[in-house]
């Protein structure tokens, strides 16, 4: 067996070629949710993905030379050209990524698969590239659902993946300060362990967190469902380590500086485009020593969005705080299939999910993390408030059927994709005062321009990440396919977009910018702000080989 | 009376030419500081200001076509060339800065003072100033102590201020988001009055609030006494209006976003390098119900830098935190003059104090702002903390001593000028693990380099902004000024930044880079992290007007 075999080889916890999670945890769609899909009126079409020798590969332009010149430095063993890893590395994991790889496209696939060891090999490898002219996609965790794992390279120019899984070592653990060296490949499960033996955690679970890595988390901006207590990936990141076609890069000296501009802000979320991010040095915390999940019920959305601001403004955020819309509340996504009991709707259907549908509130889940005192007085305090805006106690097993079911949404998704129904999401954020027209906004231009299509959407939504001066949205749409579902969802994600753009939102809270939120950038960050990137670019990037036409282009 | 007579009249709170506050706050150093300063072999040597009259200006290189054509814009009561208008907007208000100003050398004085009112004169003479190659100086309150105000013009070339007192309005104020419009040439005090009327504060009080504004703490990044409370400056900046040579830009539609690098993370700390900020809009928050400050005193500094950290780590930070090492707490300079009773040391001299350096510990000040219940609830786990490890409660009058005499330091400076002795204050960050031998390392440079030039320097560190990671060190030092007092200084910061470099700190953690910290601006950001900077400066500012030699050059 060659190490080119041994990287092809498919571990048991391996996601699927075509979509999410390895097959063993692959599961169908409750009949509940399935009545409930007939009562919408979207209509079931089973489809089965094709099979892997089906798939359509582009003609690998990497020339032998090439390929031979990157075997130099990360080892021959190290440059994957099997199909297999070629259709593995091709886009992300978007439903139009999906639907796409399912109907055996994988046009946009590497020409290979360079596994490079430490930062250094990443840094030749670079400059190779840029001598080559060769396009070079930094690959972590492959669950970008923006286009960011897309680029646009030109005609007859060679791409290769660069897949940072072997950077996965946890290096320095500086218990005294709170912080820990992170190899950039280490996805979520891993890193969690490796800090877990040290009694630490980094408090970092976004719904992508079983395959998505380190530097992935650090140049989308992640954020995690536990943001209220441990914050956004962007906050934990107290120093990087970037290779870039011109040279190495380390920043973060201090726990806070005034040496001019902060240069980590302009890696965090550079989504590969400036360079490589091989190490991140990120703050830790011990692990707690108590967690609870509660679940509420609130009247109403707009009473559950004033109740949520009154808590951020109180410094009284939990750890996690999710609040559905009444859509979601019936629709039950907030709670996918693990947790569903016998009357599941699409995606929970507990008793209590049912309950609350049919007392028209809206759900809310809680949660708590840290030491056993605080979490409890916390919890105790968020209680009061919520109690007094009208909000009632679910039953003790609300809280911990959404913790179990926490990371089942994409699981979900394929189970609707093998029945022929679309699932897609979008997120956004917006000021308190900008919040309801923003959340109005956006769903009404789903809703009308998918209903223009026939599809019948549910358009669901909910908030998940508190600040004292605003939150997020995020919506979930399920619908059917119709004949175009690609065409479609770009027509509504497009005016989603401009609803977003009107009503004062950002593009992206958490996903990024890649080639999907590319037409709105501008609006978000000015022609100067545009104009920068470029120019940041040109002096990092002179031969523009990282990642073309991601983010800047 | 003309417009620019107007401009031109001093009010009563505005400062001295040659120093900082109004003449009459002035008073001289307390016979206890002197008979201190007697002991510790520091020579008094009484030196007052020169005149006015006496202060030497270069000529002004602003040809007259220029002037008009600034006057065209900003109005010509708004251009203003007299003598006292250059003076007071030579340099900025560090102890190099005031030594200079005190001797009549004001070499560095722009040709005029041009006060524009809104952000589009801004930006038109921005354009103006682009096409005649006048090198610009932004100009908030002139509270640098960085040589940020000092900038390396071109031989011949005519530089102007860009005086930024017009914008001073306090704009849109959401409630609901927890957001206000500030103009960004509001001072401290203004700001908080204007934001008083409608019962809310930024919180931001450093040590220049008096004279420094809302621009200003943000270009250099700021941080306050109540920095554990409120945050940074930079931690209050939701969004910003600038004006560039090329244009307009305005950044900041979210709460919180992942479109691409956070630029607003660019123009703070970019020192007027890259555009002049019109207005900042701020998170601001309820005036606190309650506010009590609380003196203690802990066994040793490296006790209570042990303390600090459990309280950080602990999320139990103080709104203000001060703990002064054992020569702080007896030089007492961290309880400047106004608060002091009859037996005044250098600036404190209470009973207290001089208990506390008998005893020989260290001088702890915490604060607690916010509602009634929060502030007893967080003062009473401080304590318990602080008590368990070994610090003793001060008599209840040490916390408001301190809080009345937390603006007087740079007044008691121009005390100690007046009788020809050097103070100067210098600050760096590190994380908790490297603050040991940061705070070893600065010392023994400031007081080797000091000593060896026969300057008896009494060398003092305070610690007064805490982060999970790590903490702020800031040093005063006291000493003879010898013959050269300004090249001694400048020996003496050199080997300061070297030993910061060397232990791993920031060069600066809230003073900015300006020319003083520019030799050490690459071991911070790396080459890579200047040639961005440089990028940058290239897409905003290509005629390079703007500040030139200030932060990148």
């Amino acid at each position: 067996m060659t190490s080119t075999d041994e990287v092809r080889r498919i571990g048991p916890t391996e996601p699927v070629w075509w979509g999410w999670g390895p097959a063993s945890e692959h599961e169908p769609l409750p009949d509940g949710a399935r009545a409930l899909l007939a009562r919408l009126g979207i209509p079931v079409r089973p489809t089965a993905p094709v099979g892997l020798a089906q798939v359509r590969l582009p003609p690998a332009r990497l020339l032998a030379a090439a390929r031979d010149a990157l075997a130099a430095i990360v080892g021959s063993g190290h440059v994957d050209t099997h199909d297999e890893a070629r259709i593995r590395h091709c886009r992300g994991r978007s439903t139009t990524d999906l639907l796409r790889l399912r109907a055996g496209d994988a046009s946009a696939a590497p020409d290979a698969v360079v596994l490079p060891e430490d930062h250094d090999e990443v840094l030749a490898m670079l400059r190779l590239a840029s001598r080559e002219r060769i396009a070079v996609v930094p690959f972590g965790g492959g669950t970008s659902v923006v286009g960011g794992l897309e680029p646009a390279r030109l005609a007859e120019q060679p791409m290769v993946a660069l897949d940072l899984a072997r950077l996965d070592a946890l290096g320095r653990v500086d218990r005294e300060s709170g912080t820990a060296e992170l190899g950039a490949g280490l996805r979520g499960p891993r890193a969690a362990a490796l800090l877990a033996e040290h009694g630490l955690t980094l408090g970092h679970i976004p719904q992508s967190w079983e395959y998505a890595t380190i530097g992935g988390f650090a140049a989308t901006r992640s954020s995690g469902q536990a943001s209220g207590g441990y914050g956004r990936f962007d906050d934990l990141v107290v120093g990087l380590r970037v290779a870039t076609p011109v040279g190495s890069w380390e920043l973060g000296r201090a726990p806070a500086s005034a040496a001019g501009p902060d240069l980590r802000e302009l890696l965090l979320g550079s989504e590969g485009a400036f360079g490589v991010i091989t190490q991140v040095v990120a703050r830790v915390r011990p692990l707690p020593a108590r967690r609870i999940f509660e679940g509420w019920s609130v009247p109403d959305f707009a009473t559950g969005i004033r109740l949520l601001r009154t808590l951020a403004a109180a410094d009284l955020r939990p750890t996690v705080c999710r609040l559905s819309d009444e859509t979601e509340t019936v629709g039950g996504l907030a709670r996918p299939p693990r947790s569903a009991g016998p009357a599941a709707a699409i995606g929970t259907g507990t008793a209590d999910a049912a309950q609350n549908a049919a007392q028209g509130g809206c759900h809310l889940v809680t949660g708590y993390e840290g030491a056993e005192s605080a979490v409890e007085r916390r919890a105790a305090e968020v209680a009061g408030v919520l109690l007094a805006g009208g909000a009632r106690r679910l039953d003790a097993a609300a809280g911990p059927d959404w913790e179990r079911g926490r990371f089942r949404a994409p699981y979900l998704r394929d189970a609707l994709l093998d029945l022929g129904i679309f699932a897609e999401t979008l997120e956004t954020a917006g000021f308190w005062a900008t919040l309801p027209a923003l959340y109005a906004g956006v769903r009404g231009a789903l809703a009308g321009s998918l209903s223009s299509a026939g599809l019948s959407p549910v358009v669901m939504c909910h908030i998940s990440h508190l600040y004292e001066t605003g939150a997020s949205l995020y919506f979930t749409v399920v619908c059917a396919q119709g004949e175009d579902p690609i065409g479609s969802w770009r027509a509504a994600k497009a005016a989603a977009g401009d609803a977003i753009v009107a009503a004062g939102g950002t593009i992206t809270h958490h996903h990024a910018v890649g080639t999907e939120h590319r037409p709105w950038l501008d609006a978000e960050i000015g022609d100067l702000g545009v104009d920068v990137l470029r120019a940041v670019k040109r002096t990092l990037d002179p031969a523009g080989i990282l990642n073309p036409g991601i983010l800047v282009g």
